[in-house]
């Protein structure tokens, strides 16, 4: 099996200084090792057998709507305040300085379906643990939150609320 | 074959006054009709035999990245400018009101490349114009702009200097 943590490019002060950016761009610019992140992604999320997968704006999009595809499932996009039409349900969070709001669809059919939340990377968890609200509050049944990246040292599951599942682990 | 055109909702007035939406929540939110999506528009990229997709923020990540995975392409970001590490180019375009600007990865390894730009639609053309001026300015081989939904009476094709292709068309 191919080990995709090399295949991850890391870029040190990115989007500011002191953070060290995992760039999944690399493994979506070749296309072999495209395939092989959304087969072992596909494998972990698979376990769970969910019918829904939920996707946090932007790059959970990329995960969910793929693996949405594999395995034949329903997908939803979480994203940011006034992006989506119809009838939505909003919560906001705080962030370090200042506030975020996202969004999702309200819509009957996703009624206690299982459904598990899909993104990126987990870091502080702030963001997975708002859009777990959100779900919460469209009364999908939770099963798991599953990402590609987790930053263990950021300690970002000890906030998550649901089982919390990551494919690859950096603690540096 | 599935009738597509029937599955997309429509919002009048979203994101602003006078402006019909058409929502691509409503295909990906029924597992049968996602993979019906994909599989359809993956039909019309396949034709020009790319390897590589360049998808535009954010919608167009999605079908670039599944589309490519089923495909087997390499798949690219052409993202908001300041959401991308490393080396990258930008094109800054005018809006109705005020300026955009977009930004690419620049990697050697595209050069030259048969590319397909993917986006979810095509209205005004002003976007998929700036992302082919980005392609232009990492030097692939840009073989076509393909699109899921074109909105005929505003004649964006016409802006674009490449071939143009969707698998969706509405003229109202």
């Amino acid at each position: 099996m191919i080990d995709l943590k090399k295949h991850i490019e890391t870029h040190l002060d990115f989007p500011k200084p002191g953070i060290l950016f995992y760039d999944i761009s690399s493994l979506m610019v070749n296309a072999e090792i495209w395939q092989e992140t959304i087969n072992q992604f596909s494998t972990l999320v698979k376990k769970y057998n969910p019918e829904v997968l939920a996707g946090i704006e932007s790059r959970g999009f990329i995960f969910a709507s793929t693996i949405g595809y594999k395995l034949g499932c329903n997908v939803v996009m979480i994203r940011k305040k006034g992006k989506l039409p119809g009838k939505t349900i909003s919560h906001t969070y705080e962030l370090e300085y200042g506030k975020d709001c996202l969004e999702i669809q309200k819509r009957d059919t996703l009624k206690n379906k299982k459904t598990v939340l899909i993104d990126d990377l987990l870091a502080t968890g702030g963001t997975a643990d708002t859009a777990i609200k959100l779900l919460e509050k469209i009364e999908v049944n939770i099963l798991a939150f599953a990402c590609l990246i987790e930053l263990t040292n950021l300690k970002g599951r000890n906030k998550i609320t649901v089982k919390t599942d990551s494919l690859i682990a950096f603690d540096e």
